[in-house]
């Protein structure tokens, strides 16, 4: 889940990747209140006019990063069960949400989301990605009969990381390995009682 | 769970009342990141001189919103049942993060958090309020054998409001109140199966 620093391509892609590891830098040092263009041009030893022509303001930078990140980021572990699957998924989320700069580039392109709707287009996008990614994993235990049949795979994955994001954004509770394996039991367990089925969540639902 | 415009108490107390309002408005006009201590005080009908004596900085006067914000919060609904009772929660938050003022708010108080640690103290503890306002249905539901004994009320309770707030922060899904609905189902499900209890989290735990 990290903007790479080097691979292939002409001038044109060598400048993106410098922009958007300056980019990434300038959001883990100050947070996005503070992101600027002609900064992150500095940053990136790129003309400041190269910046402002190609992505012109700080939330279509944000986005680029953010697609970048979307086409960088990790396949999904296979750990033969779905237990073993989502587990490796929440741990996957509490490194990332915990890593000296992984952490503070997430929490400061989820701020740029709620400041502006092309970053936030950019953000659902990436999150879109990441848990098309990691659905096959329940799509599979569902056909294996795992799981109930109608289970739907991304509210499972969904699941899976809203407790960590809960921890990171809101409670502040400590975000431990015991915290992602509980997150990941916890999503399992009502994903096998139905809940993510569409008759999981009706308020007359047998789980409800 | 809303900042109270009318309140008994001296001068000392309608202006903290104002100023707080105040913060509370500009806060869902312009978001944390352009909140300015004149423009509360111009607002508040308040000197500037005050506002900048009491508060000093934003993220004190983020701080003290927050707390009159958990002061002034509502009580929760109590059903008669857990699965009644966790959905009320369900949809009390989802009801508070749609509202066209509350939404805002919220979203503006959380910003703060990651910018500031004394706002991230204050909402840690808005919501260690909340949790705790709403645990007792989930220890007596456990007292009554509904729940397996040990279950973390806390626990619970986070896990019904995480699965919103990913959606309002992290994922841009419909905030709606089949998604309040499922969410209560899932920590319930959960809950049953023995998710929330200290041993629910262990790898080798039957649900892990």
């Amino acid at each position: 889940m990290t903007a790479a620093t080097t691979r292939p391509g002409g001038r044109t892609a060598r400048v993106r990747a410098a922009v958007l590891q300056a980019t990434a830098d300038a959001l883990i040092e100050h947070g996005f209140d503070r992101l600027d263009l002609a900064d992150v041009a500095r940053r990136a030893l790129v003309g400041k006019t190269t910046v402002y022509r190609r992505w012109g303001t700080v939330a279509a930078l944000v986005a680029d990063l953010l697609s970048d990140m979307a086409e960088q980021s990790v396949p999904r572990t296979e750990t033969g069960t779905l237990a073993g699957d989502l587990r490796a998924n929440a741990r996957l989320v509490q490194r990332t949400l915990t890593d000296p700069r992984q952490g503070p580039l997430f929490r400061a392109v989820i701020v740029a989301a709620t400041c502006d709707p092309r970053a936030a287009e950019a953000l659902h996008r990436f999150y879109a990605i990441r848990i098309a990614e990691w659905s096959p994993c329940v799509t599979r235990a569902t056909a294996r009969g795992d799981l109930p049949p109608g289970t739907d795979p991304g509210e499972v994955i969904r699941a899976v990381s809203a407790p960590l994001y809960y921890r990171l954004l809101i409670s502040g509770d400590p975000l431990d390995e015991a915290a992602a394996d509980r997150a990941a039991a916890a999503a399992l367990a009502a994903a096998r009682a139905g809940a993510y089925t569409a008759a999981g969540s009706a308020p007359g639902a047998p789980n409800a």
